[in-house]
């Protein structure tokens, strides 16, 4: 199966050479963040895709010092929902209704299902499934980087409160989680580059019952 | 791309139809699993891959009346570690040591930094953090099974104290997070196995900086 091979292939490139990832490619990986399934199918998160090299050059002085950042094509910003509010679930019903053409009442008892989950989580709770939704579409996007020759890595150490700032984004109701830099590895400067892949075992993984 | 159309093939299957799912094909699926990237390579999980259908009877009954878990062919619990202990970090500078022909001298450092970001963290955090880790590897589940045409569901609501009583996965430094059904959907008795993909719109999902 190609996955595997590309899964092999990649790694997670700890520098960039800065060779603009093509606009085709760049939307086949959007397209696949969008189709990765979530809780309820509710998609909690927006996406942030940071190509404007001078927000780079900012993001990496007050949240992420790390290359990756500058030498990268486009970075990503996946940003959960603070709150999942009744507008937002309404928002989703029209979304379903439209899309498989039904009247929205049919959908009342999924509504109240979603709302009853909801209410039964503290906002921690809330931010932490959120969290978990956008790392499913994480995965996806690593996937699809890989497919298409494009190398992927994903940051987590990073300062989020400052991003969260420097885009407002409490102001739309979200928050930065993950972070996922898209660009080429230069072979030259990553020591990496060659290095073999490192995973536990097979039989360490994995138990069969 | 492939992986677009299996993505858009794909639905979380409500209903199965029993049939099972060639060894090959569960290979591929878990090999890519194990290919996923995680947080500082730890991959801080194990999975259990239940077939027998006993074993299924009896989690449908103790924590998960979905019918998917009976109507699959496998069942995946992803299950993360509670405690990253120094000894499975050493474990892994050895695997690493092993693979790259390195003296293990060399990964101190890596070994002190990692351990320095496990100790920054209480055990709830910990849970949550190796949770995340889970959830990339779940994406590329989903992504490597839609590629082998196979339907699979991820189910996070289910008694997870259940199921790790009944495995004894505590005593395996172990609880269960989510789980995935492998099989193929019953078309018949799946009332949504021909609705349209519900995504929200590319434009709310993805912000161009």
């Amino acid at each position: 199966m190609k996955l595997i091979k590309q899964l092999e292939w990649r790694y997670s490139v700890k520098r960039m050479n800065g060779e603009e990832v093509a606009k085709e490619k760049v939307n086949k990986i959007l397209k696949s963040i969008r189709l990765a399934p979530t809780s309820m199918g509710l998609q909690p998160f927006e996406i942030l895709v940071v190509e404007n090299p001078e927000v780079k050059k900012d993001l990496f002085q007050i949240a992420c010092g790390q290359p990756q950042v500058l030498e990268s094509s486009h970075l990503l910003i996946f940003s959960a929902w603070n709150q999942v509010t009744e507008l937002l679930v309404d928002d989703y019903m029209k979304t379903i209704a439209e899309i498989r053409d039904l009247d929205i009442e049919l959908l009342d008892d999924f509504k109240t299902s979603i709302l009853k989950f909801v209410r039964s989580k503290n906002d921690k709770e809330i931010r932490e499934w959120a969290a978990r939704q956008i790392y499913i579409a994480l995965g996806t996007a690593i996937d699809a980087a890989a497919l298409c020759h494009v190398d992927a890595t994903p940051m987590e150490g990073f300062n989020s409160k400052a991003i969260d700032e420097y885009f407002d984004l409490e102001d739309d109701n979200l928050h930065s989680v993950v972070l996922l830099a898209l660009g080429y590895r230069d072979v030259h400067k990553d020591e990496f580059a060659e290095a073999p892949k490192v995973r536990r075992h097979f039989e360490d993984l994995f138990r069969f019952i």
